[in-house]
């Protein structure tokens, strides 16, 4: 293999103090760095007209998007009078609840009227003490399992019935469709009762326990007044905790699968980025795209992001390994390996069928989950003064006056945040602060803040290949609520070897996390 | 906080066999599932004329992009005449060797001539045996230390020196820009020599050997017939094994840092959704944006997906926690908690300094690396078929009939390529080809593809926090190694006691990694 006849622009050679000749160094010198736009040098080379060295890439995967938008602008344009009919992502049938009375939530924002879309399975008992609370996912609907009026399979199907996890036999199941989402609740997409209008980005900036409230006004309607347990993965799992901790009195038991007490920076970053790909979606036009083409090709990368926080590497390298999806063509930029056509599926799946907008909120209100005290203090100060200011009126067109600045972003950022350090200092806190392997002491402030919860049994379920609400999130929550004085905390951990299926592990394994649920419901 | 007055559209209630009276369910029924498109219902809640119930966000991050691209938009059609200068991502000041003997490529393609920029310290010995070949990664340029020319500090610039872990008292260092980047060496931005325009998305795919036979060109010319050493880190990694395997006899020790021997599917899917990013940016023009205004927006979120798995989750918190830019100002979609703006500036210092294009066809040599010897079979049976097709003539008009049809993408997606399994077998080979944190057996054709190895001395440094490169693929490099029969393999692995740092510990590190460097090259 060594290389045949070298030639070189450089033709002269110069002896090296240590004498070996080597040629010489030619120094190119361009303009300085430092300028953060693209930089030019002159000089070209010399223009041949023959036909290139190298045929262009075709990108079959960016035609199709293309194909989309335009079909969907096709759509757009011929619903385009105002009186045809508008967008729904709902996927079934649903009860309905309307709540009429305002609801103030958590950074000052407001909702004046809202609705509910939630199912239910089982009975509730005469007493009314059987229900069971059943929070989704960021994602996910309230359709967790058939109902005779939507017999499609639910995403819990497996985990509710008689005898099962969730044993309708017992227990009266209300599984919800949150504040923010698109499955029929209100959310970004639905009308805004005070001018007519779709919410759009002038929906208010949620917090996981707006969207509890909201829960319990449906239980009072519902004439719930305790709940024998609230139950919940991932973000259910966050409203599992927040119920507790907002309704002590009102919730028995407490389960909070894959979830978390406080959300970590690299859930955040993932969560982040996905919303810049919708944004960064001209199609998003700042959240105001409905009856026009939705931003499906930022909200299919924010789902492929996603995709990847779902599952874990180990899972993948048994999976799909190096698998290409067709070994016999030459790569390719568009999806090539086994686990890009996955990602390019999972996003294809997604883009048209969740509201862009929603996943913007919902995830945020994730990233701004944190059950420390010191976040519950500065909560509740935040809603008393916002409580004194009387809602806006439907009536009352000067009504913005008396809204909070709460919805508006003038965050601007530092001229230099975070520049690296090159030689940083060792992280000596680690033994101590580190959410590594080794278990360190749960923060005080969380605590703190789980001290409401300290009588309350708890189920605390977390898997080691979870990455994106990794274990020691879960042990987190399970030492904070010992430390708090919780003597009734249940906390199990699945292995590698029990599930590679990582965040997703409450989907699929029902023997694991289901029969956990079982044995602590009771 | 129990609600106050409870309203709702279901007025009528219904007494449930166990007694208990709640509401009657009114089953809202839309449109059936399964549809890939938006879905509409009919019903419209009655427009008000008032003033919305709360404020539009505001998007100053997206102000900030569009002011960007309007500047660049003005930047183009001021040099708009084709003889004005065109653009160069060049950091400073190299040398330049200039190979006009094509180059074919491992999938087809080809390089009719290519420049190499490149940097020297230290220097060569009479007897031209102590050169040392460092490798970049992905993103860096060959400026791993300052030099007369360029007295910007390098990447590596407390790593190389008198006395450092690549001591230039001893050793004679060399560093290229890789083929395929944007630093001088030739790329998707050079001129294609046969039709004197770009080749933007008419480069070929590279793969990490071909850029090592790029380099064995410059070492040539340089007189170099044998390195001391090959060392590299992350992608450099690759390359230094790469190295080893190509040219066995021209390479004395192998460093491999924070690497690996096969590309994992999770790195690939990382690498993946940042290229969408770039395709999925309107400006990227399917690679042809040279002269007019570059993806900046798609760029910068590719970088921010990227400077996710650069750290750690663990160090994050430390540095970050939950901390907001400004805990004042109410939360934004826009950078809002600490870890967004780092990785919002992250975004904005790469966005224009590095070429789309580059990183497109350097991250997909990444995903292809497999040093298997499948892989390397493959490629041989690949390369002797097309060195039987001569290479195209610069003055043959015809010539693309000669060149392969490597370039070409037309692969197409499976329907249904994978669904979902509900209950999907439990994984019971995990004892076996598990990577995670039980030490599995290395991969018989890994074993068999690392057998030209057996008798280099090889160190191997992986870091535990590292999630681009695990430590697991650092073992596995060690392991597949030492079953090829080579008992030279030095392994080490930074703790999360050692480094937080994650993928970048490489960079930072000049103790743990520095240290081991220089140990182990004497």
């Amino acid at each position: 293999m060594k290389s045949q006849r070298v030639t070189s622009t450089l033709r002269h050679a110069k002896t090296l103090l240590s004498g070996a000749a080597v040629p010489r160094p030619v120094h190119h010198t361009v303009k300085p760095v430092c300028s953060n736009a693209a930089r030019y040098i002159h000089g070209q080379t010399a223009r041949r007209s023959g036909a290139p060295s190298n045929p262009a890439i075709k990108f079959p995967c960016l035609d199709a998007l293309e194909t989309r938008s335009a079909t969907l602008e096709q759509q757009a344009s011929t619903r385009s009078d105002k009186s045809g009919p508008e967008p729904s992502y709902t996927v079934g049938a649903t009860q309905i609840y309307r709540c009429t009375d305002p609801l103030l939530l958590d950074h000052g924002g407001q909702l004046h009227e809202f609705d509910i879309a939630y199912e239910t399975w089982g009975q509730l008992n005469a007493a009314r003490s059987n229900a069971i609370l059943l929070h989704t996912g960021l994602s996910a609907s309230s359709h967790a399992h058939s109902t005779p009026e939507n017999p499609q399979p639910g995403w819990w199907e497996k985990f509710i019935g008689p005898g099962l996890a969730l044993d309708t036999n017992k227990y009266f199941v209300i599984c919800t469709n949150v504040i923010g989402g698109c499955y029929g609740s209100t959310g970004p997409s639905s009308i805004d009762p005070l001018d007519g209008e779709r919410y759009a980005t002038r929906f208010p900036i949620l917090t996981i326990q707006d969207m509890v409230r909201a829960q319990f006004r449906l239980l009072d309607h519902l004439g719930v007044d305790t709940l024998h347990a609230s139950v919940g993965s991932s973000m259910g799992g966050m409203q599992s905790l927040a119920a507790g901790v907002e309704f002590p009195s009102r919730v028995g038991r407490i389960v909070s699968i894959s979830a978390c007490a406080r959300s970590h920076p690299y859930s955040i970053a993932m969560r982040y980025v996905q919303r810049r790909a919708i944004l960064n979606d001209p199609h998003w036009n700042r959240g105001f795209y409905y009856g026009r083409v939705p931003p499906h090709v930022g909200m299919k990368l924010a789902r492929e992001i996603a995709t990847i926080t779902y599952r874990s590497g180990p899972e993948w390298e048994q999976r799909f390994g190096r698998r290409r999806a067709d070994g016999s063509k030459p790569p390719a930029l568009c999806p090539d390996f086994l686990v890009e056509t996955y990602l390019d599926h999972a996003g294809e799946k997604f883009c048209l069928t969740y509201d862009p907008n929603s996943l913007l909120y919902v995830s945020k209100a994730m990233d701004l989950f944190d059950l420390g005290r010191a976040n519950q203090e500065a909560t509740a100060a935040r809603r008393a003064q916002h409580a004194l200011t009387p809602p806006p009126s439907p009536s009352s067109p000067s009504s913005q006056s008396a809204t909070p600045s709460g919805g508006t972003c003038s965050l601007t950022l530092p001229d230099k945040p975070y520049e690296e350090q090159p030689q940083p200092s060792p992280p000596t806190t680690i033994t101590t602060t580190s959410p590594g392997t080794t278990t360190p002491q749960p923060p005080a402030d969380l605590v703190a803040g789980l001290k409401t919860l300290r009588n309350h049994p708890v189920l605390v379920l977390g898997v080691a290949s979870d990455i994106l609400f990794p274990a020691w999130q879960q042990r987190e929550v399970a030492d904070a609520l010992r430390e708090a004085g919780n003597a009734r905390v249940e906390h199990h951990e699945l292995s590698e070897v029990q599930s590679l299926f990582g965040h997703d592990t409450f989907l699929l394994d029902v023997e694991g996390v289901g029969g956990a649920v079982r044995g602590f419901l009771g």
